[in-house]
């Protein structure tokens, strides 16, 4: 059961793997990870799927032939194997180019150079048969107020996922777009923040049904918000097109832990929605399981892997215990104590109108709103403690 | 110029001023503030608005001779001194009934009551001539991931809001909702993080136009995020109905400092946005502005009235402060260096299509990517001196 | 062995359990308890010890005779249920008079009477068996920069602490005193903020022996701090005295959740630093196990055990968690491989000097920098995967 | 008064100036920059100091002719110019060799080797008369709790700083130590992550008195901590060796903006306490004024030196502005009803004991503690609003 097979369709970005431990302060303490390797380790581990950024395969201004090798020897080692792509992305973050973004750079020719960028990524794509297409803005913000006129910014991103739409409904692409918002890093503050900026400003787009949401674990953490409650919101809105899973330890600089290592009750939370749809139901998301994570830059080649394989373990052990913490009969006595599930009975009563409501003098003038003191406790920490306790495999 | 009068629409919270010093590790340090004297003090201050949750007016509980009274004492002193009720909201956050929320309560018979709580308000509200509805969902959230389904709870407060939109329209109130989103305090997680999470809620609900957002200065800076952006972001949805202006430092408890006294770069940042649009144009906003903020309980009640002023002078002094920026010519040579406002120019050419951008060979093939290593700088850091040098007013 | 009994000297403040629910938006949710009660609970749970404050077991303001009524009570209870009283600390924060502080108040007069205060309650605690009394100083601190001259503030605490110091040897009392950082609220920032802060300060006591530490989990937990990394450095100094066990759930408000209930991973490493030093050697700290937690405001009565209990039962099942990690031969060898005992070797060789190792070519000259690149990877990625899967019992 | 001049002593790491851009997610976007025209640079726009990493001016691994040709181009540059290096210091964290950290790295022989280069660069520092020896431990310390023993690494940092003030005295060099907090990035917590835990740690040493901090604003600002107030601890303890000096917009990644560009406040509150010495006195900080920021990525050398100079500009500016809030009336009578200046007086009378203070009725029995309720309020808003118009000039 926790041993990872394609069924459980996990996946990693190149970048991920092949991360040479660069950082602020430091530069490469391992080799590049060429692709072919990497495709081999990971589909010997038990992995399902290879994502990328274009200057992941072939470095920014690679000529065709570099581009098109590079392409061959993955295409290669896929068939060779039976990893598929899934899901790639474009790098509008590294180059000098994008200093000041890509898609709302204040330089219009930047922008020009982004779309072609993405657009040319987007083929890719789809030749390989990608079902998805990432978008990370991380170089879109600014780090000083007036630098940036944030409602042009948002314009002009609208105007580039409108472009990206067309292009794909007039290639007949079978590709949906994934924004993943992040608070900050690079930029001192990026363009959509968090999850939820993100699902407003699709609203606003001319095929809003083409684009969802690769909300990261770490991404929201760094916002100190609740990964698993975003996740919930995604759901609702019917946009959680991907996820990109790590760990972080807080509010900080962006970690990229494995899986796991960071916020452990919220990583059981967030299998136990994935996985069970919450309280209640079936599965909620049937999408990649994609780790976007760093082997920490003291680790050698071996720990790379191992890192990989630490990912997934995590993932299906959580899993497990979700399904015992949901097969527990004293965890379904808790649930009702709480009156989880009474949440979602409608607070009307059927056809009742707000005229009907204030008729009702149980409901207000007759209701003894006195009783909730000393009393009609909910039980919270108790059905927290038998979380704690199934994460534990303490019962 | 930097002494208020009603037309700078100034507005505080009867809670504000009227808050007695209780917080979690003490009881009050003042003496309860009649409402009387509340609003002839803010007349006296230069205020244009007083408003109110309904248990500011009147205790939880009281009965209807006893809320009467109050409400006509208020009316009296609103003719009296010529201040209006721009916004009223309710408190759905106190009383222990509300302990697990209020709208998204687990407990239908709260949910309940509730609705008939804010519907009275409401009813109160359009009689008293108010054009906004705040709503805070303090206690609409939870502390453990298995206690609360997020879904559900989205699903029960979008019930609440469109019933109340309901009500409006057929008692044909001329009131709009908004929105206040906060992340966490005093919930471990609040749903509705931030001006995103409410914003992408507001376009599920059934008369979308009839809500926005009443977006705190604190609120976001709680989460890290950078309050200015979030109200461009605010502004681009057409969702910026009401704002509460205070001060905070940091990620931390709610401080509720007095405006200015917080991050006064973004404060500026702010003021620049709501007086002159951000880069360019008029005007941002023109509703209320609404302080929320707490006279430390260091202070007694000359302190109340000495902070309050000092909201409406540093709002007053930025504003100023931004003027000169706006005027100052070598910030617009800067903001011309830093290509502000080519962002403004769309980033095809007009008609332009996927097709055409592809065709344009000076878009790609022949950029010079290469030409913006250790070139092409955007003197971003320029800009942020000038205008922090007219912050200062040391130009 | 995870049913505690009075052996594993659990104990909890009667604060704590006694917490009503009150927070900065709302009032209490549940009834005073009668401080009998909650030692017969305490001991019926297993637990071995009661602590307080003043104000806790009598009101502010209480006259002699009430105050003695409420001790010979708690007396009572104690003989009757062989509870011990292992600490008792001073309320300088709750009442108006404490609004700038006790010790550090800019008012002479208030620092007096706090002096006084916390005298009285040192006699108490001597007259209860307590051996340590803990000073939180919770309100000694400042919203506003120029409000508070914070060297002062440390000569004033340093002349507050001086004299405890010294009625504590005059009386011969056996007691130590314990300091308890917290970085803010409900002060904007707090004096000696971190655990690092409060040791420094010990240095410059009249009698630092006397003088040590109580960090809590959620306290350095808010600064983002590592909290099992700053119990290290308290040990170092051999300073940790009593500790503040709970829940935090990132940098926010203070939660005061369920120990475990926050951060599992370090709540895991900090079993692990207390009953096992650490990586080699025996228990660390023998002190007290003091839960400094609150129950949920959404709870009744039978919540406010439950949590207790809860508090208990997982420090336990943490303590097998790392008894079983500790003892596994892979854990152990991953370890070697991590060379985490090789940091106990002295860097240099027995009686070595700077001109010894400047003559050592094998240290410079001749030693291969560049053969740690993409090799000799230290494995922690591995060692931390060891540690999730023993703390979710996985192996 | 706001144009430098080298009385005012300000310096700039080599590394500030000269960073090229590069970070997790893009590479330089501009050259590398020739340290003699840097020399030239700053000597133009009115500085005093450069400072610098051994690895700034010859690479990590050049030869002794490559490294002694940088030495003597600096020198020459250095002559040319009256430029001082008032401060060197080592990298011990770029180099792979480094990535478990330098001092307190697990693998013994990095520890040996990173001595040795300290010593190296502690020779080159005391030729170039340097006062100061900065070390910032940025790899000392872990992402994973198992993976590091706490107290044997601050044993073994203290046998390094120990062996390090052996040298400076058997060399007699006019040299001392300042240790630099961070806590967090690049390692996922860091070893001596505030000023108080250096602070603590310098007195476990064998020469505590050769050994102070080099604080800086941003790295305690990541800890959210007041940094003012965190100087003014350093300045108790007489350990203010050297100052840090930048931007920081609240708990993120180090930032390294522009001083003044991030909290504008605390940067007020700052040069106050350094130029004023807080409430009262004269100047508390005679050292270097030295700048560690980053111009920004988007910058070309223009921005560079622009960044630079907007530094020096934002200090004198603060400056000016304090010199008038201190020189205002209104701000000594504030002061003076917020009683600051009474927390210098002692809170025992001359010769008061513990016995003394028992015996004094009015300062407990009949000390009117009731009489802080409603009155008695310290006014510290209308301080702050005082300190926030002198910096905003608007008085």
């Amino acid at each position: 059961m926790t041993t990872p097979t394609p069924a459980d369709r996990f996946s990693f970005g190149l970048w991920t793997i092949g991360y040479s431990g660069s950082d602020p302060f430091g530069g490469p303490t391992r080799a590049p990870l060429d692709v072919v390797h990497a495709v081999e380790k990971l589909a010997e581990l038990g992995a399902w799927g290879l994502t990328f950024h274009d200057d992941d395969l072939f470095a920014f201004g690679s000529t065709d032939a570099e581009r098109q090798k590079q392409i061959d020897r993955l295409k290669g080692a896929l068939d060779a194997t039976g990893l598929v792509v899934p899901m790639v992305t474009t790098n509008l973050f590294s180059a000098p180019v994008f200093k000041d973004g890509g898609f709302t750079s204040n330089d219009r020719g930047v922008r020009r150079f982004a779309l072609r960028k993405a657009l040319r990524q987007l083929d890719l794509g789809a030749e390989l048969g990608a079902k998805t297409f990432v978008m990370w803005g991380g170089r879109e913000g600014a780090e000083y107020d007036s630098a940036k006129d944030v409602r042009q910014a948002l314009e002009r991103y609208r105007e580039a996922v409108n472009l990206l739409g067309d292009h794909v409904v007039e290639r007949g692409y079978d590709i949906r777009f994934a924004i993943e918002p992040k608070p900050n890093e690079p930029r001192g503050d990026i363009l959509l923040p968090t999850v939820g900026h993100a699902l407003a400003f699709i609203e606003t787009l001319e095929r809003p049904e083409l684009v969802g949401l690769n909300p990261e674990v770490g991404h929201e953490q760094m916002a100190g918000l609740n990964f698993a409650a975003g996740i919930a919101q995604a759901l609702y809105h019917g946009k959680l097109f991907h996820i990109d899973l790590n760990g972080q330890r807080g509010i900080k600089y962006d970690q990229d832990l494995v899986f796991g290592h960071g916020d452990l009750h919220n990583a059981f939370a967030l299998v136990d929605l994935l996985e069970h749809g919450g309280p209640g139901g079936g599965p909620a998301y049937d999408g990649p399981r994609h780790f976007d994570y760093k082997p920490s830059r003291t680790e050698d080649e071996r720990g790379v892997w191992e890192s990989a394989a630490a990912n997934m373990r995590t993932y299906l052990l959580l899993k497990e215990r979700t399904d015992a913490f949901r097969a527990d009969p004293e965890v379904q006595e808790a649930l009702a104590e709480a009156r989880v599930a009474e949440l979602a009975e409608p607070t009307l009563a059927p056809g009742e109108t707000a005229a009907g409501l204030l008729a009702d003098r149980s409901a207000f003038e007759d209701f003894d709103a006195d009783s909730y003191f000393n009393a009609r406790g909910f039980g919270f920490v108790r059905l927290q403690q038998l979380a704690t306790e199934h994460l534990m495999a303490a019962r």
